[in-house]
């Protein structure tokens, strides 16, 4: 019972604050119809590859959630005490994942294959377009001590049945491979600056050449370094191009050939996958990250909308749960930060609202007996056609109002004319078109 | 960037520990596939009659939540302070509703129909069957002040609905009208004394005759009101029965009457809204708690596991943000807590778990050449079909073992002879039996 019963009530002086919190999105109708559907696309495009639903708490034990960051990292999780507990909100779906791999190693089947879509929660600085509360929708592939390469050319297809079912056709899946980038570093023996280079080219589309080659000579590169540097992300076209142009570079270091290899493989394999070609390319500036990622990488962006950065990245990893278990636990993952996505999309118009409900039909009972309305409407639900009966009184003017700003297409209208002869009045509420119609025939119309 | 390098990474020392917290469930894929079965049925159900979808977060300014509690229940709040801000977690989603409408207020349609479906949060003691993340499933039908009574009738329509649909024929919707309750009490000249009374009553199939008698023994009420108390919750039998049978009172106390009226009217109505009587009782001894409830009450058991309690309940209430808005919204809704609901159920055997994946189909490529394979898996998913392409090496029976363990129902082989006859091999993994199919037969035989 957490009601109490108080006596007096009254609003308290100061009026409490009824906006949701800075950084935590809350939608009006219409548009959680839109995001809800957003949702579901994902959704189903993870259930047709197979990937298993896991849901894992929000809540987790505060050393299971910090094993994993420090520093600037940790004021950003969300902790508190309750009882003797620490407790913390989980800021990825990742982390719970191994943890949960861990714990129930012996009675999962490898590969694995896992999606989770959920929210999580990071204390950034409030900003426009941050979030504190925001949906991820995660899947990886989890293999007991290896995982097939051809997993990590799988990925880019379910990326592409997404955004494909999402409506968009142009954008642009990039591809890269961690290997290559370590290999190519170690090659120029600048392994010890790799983080800050890769942090460099990273930013390659923000900052440009000049900004870039800024920052690399602060990191006091010789300028016969930077100029390979140059080369080397400068290298672009078919794959065939990337590659080949990677081979001529005749570096031997094994993980660079090792790189090149996969990411051959990978490119070669996406095509197969039925992934076009003018839908996804190799990128060598796309690290992802700083110790994370272990070889393939990957990036999407929509092509119309390059400020938005990348709406689905992730990569291969060697071992997803060495905090928890010696078992190593190879994977490979993506993830959609839905919540931002829809947020830009949103504000730029990309998206738009329609109803304000699920409702397709509005049963409009003209008589005191609702019997006939409610059989009807039970009739419709029973055939997957959502409906509702208009019980509120008033002239019909009003009550076809609520249709209307509900955005319900679909009006029937009941009464003693309509029961005598067995037909009821549909009404298509956008254009105003009637029709009259036996039982079995609206359902048949909205099937 | 929340992924920090950490030289030299080892496990620590003392294991971490890798269990869900006590009170958070977490299932294993075959649970969690029986479980998202259910969460779709309902949710599938709320959109059927019309229920808008409304997200609202889970973290919440203290002094939202707090408005409403007291005592013993707010220790029971995850509460904590970032920054400035004093948050908490959402322990219902009856009190975001609140919030969400007196915010949205003037760019919401009533009557506002708003289902929700998400976790909330109570550190309740930690003991068997008690959660402390647990899933609520609510829907609400607000008014702008005033809400018909068509309404309540409405309630147990969708209620029955969803139980049928989740396969069960045996349960009772128990219904009751909190103004007979309290118009009863004032009667007997025991309005102070109704919330212990109503407690007592409440508990009546707990405890039985004897136990109520006792309690209210110790409420120092006169043996003649206990009687009066007895006749009245003893009232049963048809909804008729029931009706005529608190009319034969003869009290004149104009809540009485009222609620006689309104349970009167609303169990003629449950009735035409296509509710078999089978399913459906009148019970005095129902409350729903101490305050909030108004008018109409609803409880749901199932008949074969009495011991589960009230599976959804509700009620209408007069008012339902009073403490953010000075608009007047009545509401009527229901609550199922899905996360007990389905924890009872399974471990009863009443919910029996299936396949641990989605994958209808597991492709077998038996050639180096994935190519036709992958676009048979295309073509299926376009279809709806959830496919899988087996990437492990390995003999055929251990490939084939990966289907058998996640419950894979079909599996389709692909090699040379397959692509030349332009047929492929499907397999019932359950019977054994082999079948010969081009890829539209295939498609054609999954829809």
């Amino acid at each position: 019972m957490l009601y109490q019963k108080e006596e007096n009530m009254s609003l308290p002086n100061e009026p409490i604050l009824t906006n949701p919190l800075s950084g935590f999105m809350e939608l009006l109708p219409a548009e959680q119809m839109v995001f809800n559907k957003i949702f579901d696309t994902i959704r189903q495009s993870y259930e047709m590859f197979g990937f298993i639903p896991v849901d894992t708490p929000i809540l987790e034990r505060a050393e299971v959630l910090l094993t994993k960051v420090a520093g600037e990292t940790e004021k950003q999780i969300y902790q508190f005490q309750k009882g003797d507990t620490n407790l913390a909100m989980r800021f990825d779906l990742t982390v719970p994942l191994a943890r949960y791999v861990a714990d129930k190693y012996g009675k999962l089947n490898f590969p694995f294959r896992r999606y989770a879509m959920g929210k999580v929660y990071r204390g950034e600085r409030a900003q426009a377009g941050r979030f504190r509360e925001f949906y991820q929708c995660d899947i990886d592939i989890i293999g007991d001590g290896e995982l097939d390469i051809r997993f990590d050319a799988e990925i880019p297809s379910i990326i592409y049945m997404i955004f494909r079912k999402l409506g968009f056709e142009k954008f642009t899946i990039r591809i890269n491979n961690r290997k290559i980038l370590n290999g190519f570093f170690a090659n120029l023996g600048i392994s010890d600056k790799a983080v800050p280079v890769m942090q460099s080219i990273d930013s390659f589309e923000k900052i440009g050449d000049a900004g870039v080659r800024d920052e690399l000579q602060k990191l006091e590169l010789s300028a016969q370094v930077i100029d390979q540097i140059f080369s080397f992300i400068k290298l672009m076209g078919s794959c065939d191009d990337v590659i080949s142009g990677l081979r001529n570079l005749n570096i031997q270091n094994s993980q660079f050939v090792d790189g090149v290899n996969e990411l051959d493989k990978v490119s070669k394999l996406i095509k197969e996958f039925g992934v076009p070609t003018t839908n996804f390319i190799l990128d060598l500036t796309i690290a992802r990250g700083l110790d994370y990622y272990t070889g393939t990488v990957y990036e999407t962006r929509l092509n119309e909308f390059p400020e938005v950065g990348s709406v689905c990245s992730g990569g291969r990893y060697d071992d997803l749960a060495s905090h928890y278990t010696k078992q190593k636990l190879p994977g490979v993952g993506i993830s959609i930060g839905l919540t931002r996505l829809f947020d830009q999309l949103y504000k730029k118009g990309v998206l738009k609202t329609g109803a304000s409900s699920p409702t397709r039909v509005l049963i409009l009972p003209m008589m005191d007996d609702l019997a006939p309305s409610l059989a009807l409407a039970t009739q419709l639900r029973n055939s997957g056609v959502a409906t509702e009966v208009s019980f509120v009184e008033g002239k019909m003017k009003k009550r076809l109002g609520y249709a209307d700003k509900l955005g319900i297409p679909y009006a029937i209208f009941i009464g003693e004319n309509e029961i005598a002869k067995g037909l009821y009045t549909l009404k298509d509420l956008q254009t105003g078109e009637h029709v009259e119609l036996s039982a079995e025939e609206l359902v048949k119309k909205f099937q």
